[in-house]
């Protein structure tokens, strides 16, 4: 880990900087609510539907802040990433959009839509294992090889400014919150989220949800460091990536609370926001309101902004058909 | 059939007293675009996204014109209505919310979701056998018993004045259309839109759309009278039901042409509008998209509002599933 003195932390101007460049490449997505969702859980929620989001997810936003930044020179070699789909997906949109290569490793068990979506925007795949050392290492080679700018999914001040203008069009949207939350993973969304609403929302908690299968964050939130585990399993599949230095500086110092939720409830909840809000959101986004309705006196009255993180799921495989 | 002097046609304002009394009860359903399926039907697409309605449908806003239009001697006696499923769900929502009985009468063959969903409003259930012919018995008897004020799933002024209020919105959600296009059943919605543009936007051209499965309003406008099938067999189960006189007086004197399209194509615009627009849409819903991609020289280079019906599907019993 880097000392923090080596790690440059973004600032809120940085996430204006990158509210103004990625403008034209995104969607200012809708904020949608339920009356029904709203009885069962006691609480006002405010879906914003990252879901509708360019490429099917929030992801698109730090992916091109982070390719509209680069300079000339450094952009025509193409950019890399690894990824376990949607930051894949984003980086090939961005990449796409400034007419640059994509360089994409992902795990083999990636679910098939995913793979065929990043290449339908023209990113060029190179598959490893499901886990944190084969794709450390396998992505090591693809980037010796071509000489293409990395960018980290999350732990990337870059996208990081990117994520964090998605709560900021949230709280344009809303008229007060008491509460924004948002599923963890490597930590990039809830990142955003930390650094707008520690600089112009600063009495807003913010709480971050994780599957109770991959609850790194939360043992990592409760012990002061970083906890990371090789390869959890969970069928919020976005979110089996661990903190790294930069998300857990924003983590450690910003977050109220990390909750979790059983395989069950997030399925639940995910089927819950398909049949009574008609949209379709993955797995890993129904993690947030999977923790609000099982934890009910957290968030009883109270005004939350739920980011629904992204969309993208193989139609041709529902968690409830399989269960 | 009635004689048109004995029939009441609606009038534009109708449409606005139908607005202001609706309003509180209905959303402003948000208009969303696709960069995707614009490049593959070639034509800018709008579309109207009703499944997003209360009670997950536009009926919801011809049942609450016609429920808050009852003097309050008559309603409280109650609704009754006999329908495939949505305007089942819309009238029982708006009686709920009027704190007035709501019978229903619907063919045991109907979705369970539906049924579940009709309950879960607080409508009665009778149920009848899957043909216009039992349909029409089993709901003479209910009304008869309970005195309840029938409202015709379509083929009612009321109801169609407040179809017309979508088409009103998406006027207003759009900077020009050169056409709109509505799947067409018993053809409520599209009388309705054949109301509000022939009123407000006569350059407009209004499409129909049917499954080839359920082709009898395709057939009616192309014999100039009414031809009514009696149960059809459609993955589009809220397309079933025939034109009648009220309807036809707006089809057949409004519509620009009915284009059909078959089971597959159906299926494949609903899945298309889940993987890459991130909404659940019932396959009635699809129909619009799949005839706009069976003919692209018809819209082609051309802006057309699309009314996406409504999105309440067994989640259970996707048709991709089973194909």
């Amino acid at each position: 880990m880097k000392d923090l003195d080596q790690m440059y932390i973004p600032t809120f101007a940085d996430v204006e900087a990158a509210h103004d460049r990625i403008v034209p490449y995104i969607h200012r997505t809708p904020v949608l609510t339920s009356s029904y969702i709203n009885s069962l859980a006691g609480a006002e929620l405010f879906f914003k539907c990252e879901n509708f989001q360019k490429a099917g997810a929030f992801k698109v936003r730090g992916a091109s802040n982070a390719v509209f930044g680069l300079d000339d020179e450094t952009a025509k070699r193409g950019v890399a990433t690894h990824s376990s789909g949607n930051h894949a997906l984003s980086l090939s949109y961005a990449a796409g959009q400034r007419g640059i290569p994509c360089h994409v490793v992902m795990p083999r068990t990636a679910p098939q839509a995913k793979k065929d979506a990043v290449r339908g925007y023209g990113g060029i795949i190179t598959e490893c294992e499901p886990s944190t050392s084969s794709r450390e290492e396998v992505f090591a080679k693809v980037q010796v090889e071509t000489g293409a700018e990395f960018v980290h999914p999350y732990n990337d001040h870059r996208v990081i400014a990117g994520q964090a203008t998605c709560s900021r069009e949230l709280l344009e949207q809303t008229d007060g919150l008491d509460a924004v939350i948002a599923p963890i993973g490597g930590g990039g969304m809830v990142s955003g989220t930390c650094l707008t609403l520690s600089n112009i929302a600063k009495d807003v908690a913010i709480y971050a949800a994780e599957p109770e299968q991959a609850d790194d964050a939360y043992r990592s939130f409760k012990a002061g460091h970083i906890i990371a585990d090789d390869a959890p399993n969970t069928v919020a599949d976005g979110l089996k990536v661990p903190l790294k230095d930069l998300t857990w500086h924003f983590v450690s110092n910003h977050v109220t609370d990390i909750l979790t939720a059983s395989e069950q409830d997030i399925i639940d909840a995910m089927r819950l926001t398909w049949q009574r809000m008609k949209i379709v959101m993955e797995p890993s986004s129904a993690v947030p309101l999977a923790t609000i309705l099982k934890n009910p006196d957290v968030f009883k009255g109270k005004r939350v902004g739920v980011i629904v993180t992204g969309g993208n799921v193989d139609l041709a495989k529902l968690p409830w058909m399989q269960s």
